[in-house]
């Protein structure tokens, strides 16, 4: 009965549970469908100079753990040579213990690297060697890195002024390791209120070569730049924001907004939500029109730390979960393009888990019968992408909805090393259907619950996306 | 220890699980004190005539989960014939693996028609021709299938303008297989900011035959047809609303309110809110005067998709759960009518499973020890109503208060094919109870918890709503 | 596999779990941070009369079971005899089973009294004189209790205006059986809008001999108060607060309320906001000068029933858990601080569990690697302190942040028979450890793990206070 840590059978706690996985779920191949990985290292085969570089920069998770364990800045974000902010890490990781950066890193270790140690300081400048020596082989540059791990497809997060030169350069190399396909996320042209506002206008402008001086013009400028999104493959947008907004509002209303925001003028609390549900509504539109997944990350509240953000800038670890009412607003907007017919497929990713019940309730309203699991509560989402977060993902979409249906994990992570987390998920998954095939809650019909598995693995999301005709030689 | 898919001991984990459920709360009877069954159906014991009409028809359960499979609206609630519907939803079945349906479909077959199947499309069409068959039958009539549960009493949910003819024609046949007493649902009368709420006052003015122009009237015509469901038998009142209304007000404000909503003026979102929260209370008073147990569902985001709510009406799946504030409301109303010593038996059921715990700790506030269990922490409702749900439900009263006094299931259905609802509940008290036993968390006195299991089943519903003179015979 | 009730390995279901807690955990001495014993009976060493005014008196914990179970008031606080109350007790004791009552009740009377009874009406009498004989005894006055449990420290709550007489009476006491530290709550001072608020600053401008006629003053007299309580050992400060207040204001403003306030006039919602945001500030202020921990105990819906709080005054029972947002409040309040480089450690409390994963992240904004653990997700409070209370602010602190770093269980209890709480903890704390070493999810390095144990259960705290120098002897 007792395991030794990160065996074989790691997280599966039955015989038929590992029957799911080893024979259905582990060979299934990875489509990434949404991520924040660097295009031009994926278009240039990036080389890491160290594991530090390829580990531990850009990731605030670690980041957030090491502040907690007392580590002074200049070991996560500062001056420190490499050597020294990895070994920082590796005396830190002992006490996360619990935390999903344990397991996380054990499996990078691994499975990219073939480390199997406890991972703690005693070892640090061992493993520190072993993995760069790695890391220089061309086994191990980006294109490896992804091959090793199955990935088949990848999406990532751009600016709709992104020129997507690496997303053209590396569709154009003649062997593709990996499809990188672009995502299209407008949030600062949403943000009326944010101080920058006027400057990512002005970008965008320049991009599309037009002035744009009205909001007609923004709207036009977007599907300009959607319409190009879309030619270099793109499937689907996405949102980060606090929550959904869906206040009434005039189209001259909305036009006045927009103007005074380019005038600089202060922009109410009332006029930027009625900016921000008007321009979200016409982005609905467009997303409709190409067939697109529109993805809303709902509930981070973000840059908590005034300090923080002043010295080292957004995304390095000082958000935190909100607790908005979500329901009402998101009801109103999901509901007024579908009372139009013009609701697209919509993936809805919660951050604070005390909405999982609503949101895996709310998809329910607009499933409409025209194709399977057109709304989806998305999986896990930052803080809650572990196990305790996966499980409650999983039961609560599976009794509130159809979990057959769903179209699974994503990394939504800056870091090439992060691809075990879909092993952790399908572990987690197998297990918790392993288990309820023991106890005789599902019947013991391997074959149809070992497919279910690989739908949710794979199957469902190529067919959600369209992506079968990205495999042509398959 | 691998256990076959819903064998004799589904749900039950342990032996002493199996003692708790076999000895004790299998063969107790059922009061199912709040439901939405047709009381026509159960005066005239309706024959049905087809398992279509029996198990799919109004389940808007059923029909979501075929929606989210992708299933066309013609085969749902459309123009498709009853077989056609009915092999859409043993289509449907298999993928809805986990969700309460799957566990609820497979016991409905299993204990009204004998089908021991696992279901899927391949016996779509002998399963159809069996539960026809058999529906034919007298055995499977109305009174037949309500006495194949142990189904003692039936509180259905009625609008105060009902003429009650139904329940009054059963209550008079000579032999009653099943009591069916009303419930007083006066919603219609609360939502003066509904478009239709002047045609629903004209229909109670048409039935109490008075003129009803001023909020007095109002209410004196409520307490009068609450007096005629009470000679009915009525013990119960029940409410559907996002959350309770507890706004200050003058008399004469709701005076004008009233007289606003009667002559068709708009009514601010401010002046709904005073008179929700005006007639709640003279509603708390009616109650109380009876003696009646007050029933509060709160928490439901109903109608989200306005596209289906034109073309399919209410209650026909596009429901969810809403995250509105409840605390200070619930909290300031029932604390009104408790500081004039008016407080009357109260049931509260959340649909938001985040607001459990605060559920379940503001009972407590208002059971001041003049009767056991006086303000109930309601079970499991709606999308909460399955295995979690139910569990979530039981721990968090078990945690705030006293699981020993509560007054267990319901169905709140609008299905007769529902019933084993009751057994999957018991099935899953009995495993909680049985399970901590054997962890010694509890005593192993199975005698005691065994009468602690039965109470919860039966007894103490029985208790709280006076219902043991119903049954002279016994 | 089957265990008795409240055998040895209570809680401890697995054989590593027994390891952790019977070799690391059950050892390790106590110091309760917070809790709401009466200095004054410690200062005494008090004899109790009778095990009623030891275990039920003040107890609004029991007190609300009695109440739901159906018990007149005249038993539970009302003018019955200390047997009479008892007995009741007992009697309702066995309908607590699965509340935390009941492995409360039990564990103290075997840990205190040696009575090993399953607890009901029968043995009623016995354990009344058992327990009352042992009370007269000097090993069960109050010394004796904290001794027999190991308690090292207690850190009471007191107003500023406390002359904290007894503890300067207990610290110049020869020899002490445990060290007593003041804290300072300031609540009275914050809260504007209490009508008693004249009198309560009335007070505190005798105690510190000085008119308090404007807000600085105020300030002043908070801060030389402090100043007086840290030079009695106090290392902390607490607050009871529905949500952090955290609104914008100008110091005139403030000066301006405040005098209003003293003039009686009426102060409206945004006045006290204004005010409370500004007092929290300063206050944050003095606390970090002095180096201490700030306490938040946020969530709190208090004295719901009027009728009550009338006829038996505040802290009697009829609190329950509120569902206010927290977040944006927390943030600002922490953030200005932080800003300032002026926030002090800080310890946040949530009552309502659908926060625990929005504070268990918001604490990771403000640790800024200073020193391990500086914003602490406090353990599991006042209705939350059971099983699954603990166990989910257990793993949402491992899922979030750092377990690891985790300064532990505290009573905040009025009794001095609560400490087999700190049991209570620990064994579900070993628990979850030596499962997941078990499964395989941790390293099967029990040292290391009984190490990180043995933090939490005491040398994070005596850490975190700074408290080794209290015990030179050691």
């Amino acid at each position: 009965m007792k395991k030794s840590f990160l065996s074989d059978n790691f997280l599966l706690h039955s015989e038929t549970a590992e029957r799911l996985y080893f024979d259905f779920a582990k060979e299934m191949p990875i489509i990434d469908y949404h991520n924040h990985l660097p295009p031009d290292q994926i278009a240039n085969n990036h080389r890491f100079d160290t594991v530090t570089s390829a580990w531990l920069n850009g990731d605030h998770y670690k980041w957030r753990a090491m502040r907690a364990n007392g580590v002074n800045e200049k070991f996560v974000t500062g001056t420190a040579g490499d050597y020294e902010k990895f070994e920082k890490w590796m005396e830190t990781l002992p006490y996360t213990l619990r935390n999903p950066l344990y397991h996380w890193s054990h499996m990078e270790m691994q499975r990219y690297f073939g480390v199997h140690d406890v991972l703690n300081k005693t070892n640090s400048s061992t493993i520190y060697e072993t993995c760069n020596s790695l890391l220089s082989s061309s086994s191990h540059h980006v294109h490896g890195l992804l091959g090793m791990m199955n990935v088949r497809v990848v999406c990532t997060t751009d600016d709709p002024a992104d020129s997507l030169e690496h997303h053209i350069a590396h569709q154009k190399a003649s062997k593709e390791v990996v499809k990188m396909l672009p995502s299209f996320r407008p949030d600062k042209y949403i943000l009326i209120d944010h101080p920058q506002y006027k400057t990512h206008i002005d970008r965008l402008s320049t991009v599309v070569n037009k002035p744009l001086n009205s909001f007609d013009d923004l709207v036009t400028a977007l599907t300009e730049r959607a319409s190009f999104f879309n030619s270099l493959g793109c499937r689907a947008s996405d949102h980060g924001l606090e929550y959904i907004s869906a206040s009434s509002y005039t189209d001259s209303e909305i036009k006045s907004i927009y103007t005074k925001a380019l005038h600089g003028e202060n922009i109410s609390h009332e006029e930027a939500e009625k900016f921000k549900s008007a321009l979200l509504y016409h982005l609905g539109i467009i997303y409709h029109t190409l067939g697109w997944a529109q993805q809303f990350h709902l509930g981070a509240l973000r840059n908590n730390n005034q300090r923080a953000l002043r010295t080292l800038g957004p995304d390095t670890g000082w958000d935190s979960i909100g607790d908005w009412p979500q329901a009402i607003n998101l009801s109103r907007h999901l509901g007024k393009l579908d009372n139009e017919d013009k609701l697209t497929k919509t993936i809805i990713y919660n951050l604070n888990p005390a909405d999982n019940e609503m949101m895996a309730t709310m998809i329910g309203n607009f499933n409409d019968g025209s194709m399977k699991g057109k709304i989806q509560f998305g999986s896990g989402w930052w803080f809650l992408d572990q196990k305790d977060g996966m499980e409650k993902q999983i039961n609560t979409l599976s009794n509130m909805g159809l979990i057959s249906r769903f179209i699974g994990m994503l990394t939504d992570s800056r870091s090439f090393l992060s691809f075990p987390r879909h092993e952790y998920f399908r572990r987690i998954l197998c297990n918790i259907f392993g288990n309820e095939i023991e106890k005789g809650e599902l019947p013991s019909d391997i074959d149809w619950v070992g497919k279910i598995i690989q739908d949710i693995c794979y199957n469902n999301v190529e067919e959600y996306f369209g992506m079968n005709n990205l495999f042509s030689n398959r």
